[in-house]
């Protein structure tokens, strides 16, 4: 991954770890709970940002490279791991 | 929120944050993309499962006390609740 | 559920099943898969408008009535659902 | 498409059709809206398999042909387009 790249993605998962320390602290205040559960539903689309960010990146590094390359069995193995992250992405 | 039941709640969150340490560790040593994704997903399934905790508690204590009550918008308000979380459930 | 509810569901059950041919003709016509796929996704999203509009007359009704009468193990099976819509709504 | 795919894809979708209207009827009967909910999750998930065959026919031709051509922003169309079909995919 390229270093900016990688920078933003850990800068965002910093801050997903506050915000998941902070519902903890809503939990122990006994805030409402549907306070609390939007607070979490926002960390799993903070979450799903960073995936999309990830991916990105993996398809113009890894992918791209795979794919332009001659190893047939190594395009076949990228493009395998696309269709399980986007199989896998609804089910959460 | 019972005691026993918002114990359950913390430990669990307590994990979500520490998954969410590890993710940003196979950042810095630059694991594999795919790899890093199937670990978010992961954490965003354990949120998910946190989420359905805390319904499942609200269900039983704010929403049975506002609809075997006698006020009206409360009970308005808390299934008006329970729908939008329901349709920001898929929107993650 | 009230008939004038149903009446919405039908119509928008009827639109989706249009939808659905219209995008067996798109398939049929070779057009391009990302379109099918964003046709697909539409679909999907109108289907959820529906369940949406499902639980909300059965909040209003099962649920209400259930939780307002005196059938403990008849409030334990509506909320018991609910909580697997919930859990199964992501798993899509 | 390669034909015997898109033969899949139709039977698929014809099959979705039918399911559509068995909902349908589902509706006008009266049946349990919880039941009803559960059929329309069932044709989510139908849909969400369609999506997958298109993804997986679309990056082995037009995304592979794309990417190991020489066309910089043809490449950059079809990364984009996945990017955003991951996107959509979880906000249904």
């Amino acid at each position: 991954m390229a270093h900016e790249h990688s920078e933003d993605v850990l800068r965002r998962l910093k801050s997903i770890e506050g915000h998941v320390r902070g519902v903890q602290r809503m939990v122990e205040e006994d805030v409402y709970c549907i306070d609390v559960v939007n607070q979490i539903v926002a960390i799993q689309r903070a979450l799903k940002k960073v995936s999309g960010i990830l991916l990105d990146g993996h398809l113009h590094s890894c992918v791209t490279d795979a794919l332009r390359g001659p190893d047939t069995a190594a395009r076949e193995q990228v493009l395998g791991e696309l269709i399980e992250v986007f199989e896998a992405s609804g089910k959460v």
